[in-house]
């Protein structure tokens, strides 16, 4: 079948080059003309504009964008949407809110597929997890490239109606924001604890065998390998973590839902912690002791 | 080379049947003589007693022991130290707290290793994560027995000297206590969220390819595909969680190196909450919301 790809960053040209490799005929357009050329040289058709793309790929156009989630989606959909009518199918490959999926969805021409994407750029040679939301006819008729997407027929599913794909990627991101945290508590007793241990031993041998063996715990093992120095495990690794907003809507959804999610809530508190220098609960607690107890406040250097 | 089984139970028996099946030659011990003689169906030199299997072990004895954490393990050394010297070793492939194993391991005659043991009943056929600790040679000498019950090499290290492997286990529970909680909470929304999902074919999509896929994400995906009812992803499984002695340790341990482990705890109080039916504290806040706010008070059914 023909695909058209908008937007050809690390991912959108990941979609690209195993939509190739299967096979397939690629039509591509990013605003960034080098990125168009790349494909090109890969075995792309290029196109020079959101209309130029849709020009070429005729009716019933298939057409993937991998834009940064937000105001580049919309803009690509004004630009794509005269060109669209029912038969032809946009799947949205980015992190978008389900909400922003659903009122997408029901503003376009076209069909709308919300598509999360798991993987990142280290799936490149195995392949992403595709959650898809929307018509199931839509769905069926792009699954022989979420074959090729996807790490196989295996890791791509309909989960439902539209905004469904969004939704259980966004519970996916709140799920494993717990799950550093928890391996991040366990090697950080290990560091700090009463035996002086090698950390990348402990993630070699618990990926062999262990029940806590998992991708993140082989990521942890190559952190360590790489990163470790004398003192140190992790060298000059900072304790600065980027990131949130998946979190944050997962957590906030929870709270709609009234469903206890105690651990994400943690481990994403942990992030807004890690980039606040001087918290002022803490800074209070310390002059606190001093109200009561008349213990030494510790106060910063000017 | 040769290798004494104490302990035939369902941990147990895998530990001689991987090392027979290694080429290795085992004598076998229990208390149940059943067990015993189906492990000599299985090609083990049948034991009658501790004294029987310390005698036809010779000199340099190697001894695995697999029994219950606890008393059966003191017990066991209490049969077995009067045949010891200090070129015998005995592993310890229990879950026994890491500070009982460095006493252990000074009042035993012999040498002693504390051996972590991961990966459960489930994995007989893919081998064990082992997590060795005590001395560098006596864990030099188990290798091929250990090569055999782990994974392979890979599959098992030594941590550091006397308690390491038990301590390191320690905190494998703590995290698998978490991990196993985050992937709850993040199904338990999906359960209770805004879309009808199939949990089946959600764990099934991001086991493939997604971030945060994993041993026990599999095993997520096996229990909603045994489990399932039309209405209940889990049927009649009930919300009664078990166990909790290594997570406890696990933030003990935390608690006396200052370390914080907010998600481990969490996942340990989650245990605990599970077998508490009527919680005090829920039971005084519904009370004091009539004591403020005059709210009607939810009372039980005599």
């Amino acid at each position: 079948m023909e695909l058209g790809v908008i937007g050809l960053g690390r991912m959108g040209r990941i979609v690209v080059d195993r939509t190739l490799a299967a096979g397939h005929d690629v039509v591509a357009f990013d605003l960034d003309d080098n990125a168009v050329a790349s494909a090109a040289d890969a075995g792309a058709t290029p196109a020079d504009s959101v209309a130029d793309l849709a020009d070429r790929l005729g009716a019933d156009k298939r057409i993937w964008l991998m834009v940064p989630a937000g105001k580049a989606v919309d803009a690509t959909l004004d630009d794509l949407d005269p060109h669209l009518d029912e038969d032809d199918v946009v799947v949205d490959g980015g992190n978008s809110h389900f909400e922003r999926s659903v009122e997408r969805a029901e503003a376009c021409s076209g069909t709308y597929l919300d598509c999360g994407t798991s993987g990142g750029p280290a799936s490149a040679e195995e392949g992403f997890s595709l959650m898809v939301g929307g018509p199931e006819w839509a769905y069926e008729e792009l699954v022989p490239v979420f074959d090729a997407v996807a790490t196989g027929p295996d890791g791509h599913g309909r989960m439902g109606p539209s905004g469904a794909g969004h939704y259980v990627k966004m519970v996916h991101n709140g799920v494993e924001y717990a799950l550093m945290q928890a391996y991040g508590e366990g090697f950080e007793l290990l560091a700090d604890g009463r035996y002086e241990l090698d950390l990348e031993t402990v993630a070699r041998t618990w990926n062999n065998g262990a029940v806590i063996r998992s991708w993140l715990l082989e990521l942890c093992e190559e952190a360590f390998m790489k990163e470790a120095t004398a003192d140190d495990a992790l060298g000059d690794v900072d304790d600065y973590v980027a990131g949130g907003s998946t979190g944050t809507w997962t957590v906030k959804e929870a709270l709609e839902q009234e469903v206890p999610v105690p651990l994400i809530y943690q481990a994403l508190a942990e992030r807004f912690d890690s980039r606040n220098e001087g918290r002022f609960s803490r800074r209070l607690a310390n002059r606190l002791r001093y109200g009561f107890g008349r213990h030494e406040v510790a106060r910063r250097e000017d």
